[in-house]
């Protein structure tokens, strides 16, 4: 009972990754929003697998269909469906693992949680879930492109492997989605390796939101980055989440950590575009842990749903490192948290 | 509009630093647990600043009132009503700040956001807000007692002084809150030392829940640790949240990271007792970036509303490392986030 | 913003008259209960048009496909989804529409809403969205039938031709649904008539349910008659709704008026099944009131979006009046009310 | 778990009948509304019992106090809370009622539902728990101020006595609150009788509601109708709710019940004010089936929680009939409704 996200622009998720589909409907979109199929497609196909050999081989060709809430080119106002059918499913693949539970994965809490599941390729906890995400994404995408906001997300370091620049444009050149093609070569390499091996490696991911306009968030409990922070760590695989300086922030002292300001402004961004749970102006900056893939070829030790040991190992298609797949997914999870919050304001300064 | 917290135990939370008074509704309690004042005020007693010469010294005798749903020593079922009136304070200390935006604080926000604001010791965004989330927290509390759910935080960094021991009864002990006497006597001594220099510094605060039941926590965008992520980040200092092994899993392969399992249960807790979202019955394990206290004596660069340049120094009374007062804070959003999760799987499990 | 209902079983309706398709997701649906798409089938062909002469001729042979969330016959937990593509939609029929307001209808206030509407056949305000609802309502069955709960709605009046009898079986032999066979023959007659005249009328539909448990429902706002309230009002074409006596407990004298109770239980029940917004065990009753329909080849005089007069007569299909058709929209949404307060009373009594 | 009502402007009440006392916390109010304690005040005092010799003796010199949200004399934009204390207490009046139901009161049911009440007055289910409508109400009241709005609730008819003038000033001039002088003459010796023969009646409320801006209102559930009808019916004594023509409506033509228009507008008001779910910018009109008070001096028969038959008669202070008391209750509702409608609508017309 949770698959809904957001309370002004609400999104509402469904399906598993082999059953007939997954979608979802976005609630609250404004009226007179220009909006079509093809602007979720095209983040579809940024999220889809198969396109690099460090990526999995699932050839997923997804197709959206927009099923409401758009009526001759623009948005009216009221829900917008959509569905992804699946295709390429196998779900004989995963046969062999209806009784037993996966180190890593949901097996286990979703048996124990629901007494009851869909085991072909993690049902509602496969990370094909995310596909939903990037759709609607998309749609909250197309209320904040009139304010300007620019959202880009980057690998920044996979194992030890770190970016040392911040070049966006090349992330979206190179199959690990790195800022930094020289870093992104060598990332790549490691990848290869591990996949001949059949192990993973986890890395990080950073998230930048740009001209986020001010005073967007809210006090107490739903601070721009307490949902932010929520957002992210929704995402299957992540570990943790930083914003601004983050951890490293613990070892500075006041007089350093503070941003200053003159007449032009701040003059840094220690605070990552968040003061008081509320935006600044600045570039909303987020860093995002994620952990190894848990699907492996090398055997692990476990149990199945008798208890019995078992060692597993996983022969399906996975990605030895899924930092390149986070990358549009966090983009849509900035996305929808932004438009959220641009639409609660609206709200909060309605005399204004 | 976000002073609501939780969807099943829900808490709204309501007062200014320098009003009448704080307080907050918990609605959802069950009915026939035993609660008295007394389980809220030990809670805000172990919150009191003015503890120590490491903390603020600031006076807060706070003294809580049960306004409503108890009867003849246990809840109704009704809303629980608490109120704290505001002692102690001196908005005369704060009069030089009414029109200035202090580096670090969320003034320059509240401004932009709202146009009007009690300046007064940050108004609503002060840390006394937090006085509402540990009286929650301690009824939260009283429903988890009789499940065994036991909650731990502490204090485990202090800029680069690390405790190396979790003996938890230990942090109730020092001052620096931390699980290990000899870190604490160090830490103790690096805050003595900041607090004559007027200057502060960040740290880490981990927090432990044991006996959590299996099966808490919802796929998707309610996992349960995506709400611990926000509960946490809500926290108004709190710039990171890890669970597990967090950042550190970034550089393990998947052969390391993930938690095997025999008949006895699981061999590891990579995962930090969470998986897929739900809550696995080992501890669940989060660890929390504080960074430095936004109030210096040391002046700093800002704007006051004019757009003109000013040195702020803060005068008032304040912690050099808020660390050991998060860490009654961050208990009572845990007890918060697992009452909710555990009412909330009485209706998953309503056919059971 | 405002396509979902329920808190805990929650539902999200999506869909317009004349595009691609209609449909819902339904979240918190507990795992392990038996559903399969024959039993949203069954409600919906209940619902369908084009049955008798005096309803719509539309040819909706709607069929509905589940999307998600069951699993071997079986539900999952997970959020269920169904889909009906629209067919034998005819937007043709409302072309002359695109610029008149039609008396009685929604397109004024969707028009100054939106700025921006599906004219097609009302779009999202079409009678036909209420086949989310009846789809939905057979999910929530599923879950009531184990506790016995039984729900019945019928036309108790027509204009001025009212039922005497409540013969429930009969209500679904006759093309009225009244639950007395006499009257029902006399209401068709009217309709016969007032649909040659290109003319409407009103009504009444009563709606019943059996061996609801006691203890549903919750104080101050969420009442489950103040909830009920909402689901049947939410239907388009009611103007009023009552529980028990209702309008004629306002004639009564107190000592009248409310229900005794003796070892046996309760000797009457004029307060229709709840007090003080909690069920008591007793038969839930309510009557709904339902308006003339809007849509009349009798001309009416109205504007366009230019404010230029025009008289108004619609050509497409429609029936005379909507109380056979309103019978399971009212029964699925006392399904999906009492079903939602089932399973938040799970969460109050979780310590029973 | 439900003390909560709305979705943008969030009112959350506690407090039971003889506890400490009531009150409630409003968040999502915007900043810089000037409100002050007298605002609340005025409207609590127009609510407050004991003023005729018709209603009941009780003196209730409820003394609202402000505990936040308001600053310099301006709302912050940050949550409002306000606290009643309960005086004129006299729970031994109650004594007598601890283990008894007494029909068409609320006691069978909490029993039933939480196996644990507070018996005082009813607690919870009181008439008192009304007071923090008012209050919240008045805070409404602010925001809608500005845009004209102006609401006003009379009693139309108690018994058989029907109002057949709307004078609205002349409903805050009598004690039974009618909209007539003649009526109300005649109303208020039938209610003195009553009250000499310990029994009581029913009557109707009606509720206006002008200056509504159009487009206010949600389509499918949230239809500003449906909302208002739960807001009505969310008052203790309410048995039925119509909009407009309401139940009369059942008995028209289609070519006699809608409303057409010219270029002056509409010419009629049946569907009272909203269409399809969303204001028409006429008045939005209601009336309100309030049942006889169930607190009676004639003895009725019932049962105490063991199941043994008891005769009970209330001895407390009551009033032959509460139409007078509910009118600045559904006012105050219908404030609560409409300030939330416009809210949601600031954020769907959010680009415009």
């Amino acid at each position: 009972m949770s698959s809904t996200f957001g309370r002004f622009l609400r999104v509402t998720t469904f399906g598993e990754s082999h059953g007939p589909g997954l979608g979802g409907v976005v609630d609250g979109m404004p009226p007179g929003i220009p909006l079509a199929r093809e602007h979720l497609q095209r983040e579809l196909d940024r999220r889809r697998p198969g396109q690099s050999a460090v990526t999995t081989q699932r050839q997923e060709g997804d197709q959206v269909e927009l099923l409401s809430g758009v009526f001759e080119g623009l948005t009216t106002g009221t829900p917008i469906a959509f569905l992804v059918r699946n295709q390429d499913a196998r779900p004989e693949d995963y046969e062999a693992l209806r009784e037993v539970f996966r180190p890593g994965h949901a097996d286990y809490t979703y048996f124990v949680k629901y007494g009851h599941r869909d085991h072909r390729g993690g049902g509602r906890a496969s990370g094909r879930e995310t596909l939903c995400r990037v759709a609607a994404g998309a749609i909250a995408r197309r209320l904040l492109a009139p304010l300007g906001v620019e959202i880009f997300a980057a690998t920044v370091r996979i194992g030890d492997i770190e970016a040392r620049e911040r070049d966006y444009p090349e992330a979206e050149r190179n199959p690990v989605r790195a800022p930094d093609a020289a870093a992104a070569a060598a990332m790549a390499e490691l990848l290869l390796r591990l996949r001949d091996a059949g192990d993973s490696v986890g890395g990080v991911v950073e998230v930048v939101a740009r001209n986020v306009p001010a005073g967007l968030g809210d006090p107490v409990f739903d601070k721009l980055d307490a949902v932010l922070a929520m957002a992210m760590m929704s995402i299957g695989t992540i570990k943790g989440v930083e914003i601004g300086d983050g951890f490293a922030a613990t070892r500075l002292r006041g007089s350093q950590a503070h941003d200053a300001m003159d007449a032009t402004g701040f003059l840094s961004n220690h605070a990552g575009g968040i003061l008081g749970g509320i935006s600044t102006g600045q570039d909303i900056l987020m860093r995002l842990a994620i952990k190894p893939t848990s699907s492996l070829r090398v055997p692990q030790q476990s149990l199945n749903i008798r208890g019995e040991p078992v060692a597993v190992a996983t022969e399906g298609r996975h990605d030895p490192c899924v930092c390149p797949r986070v990358v549009p997914v966090a983009e849509a999870m900035m996305a929808l948290t932004l438009a959220d919050a641009w639409l609660a304001q609206k709200a909060v300064r309605a005399l204004g």
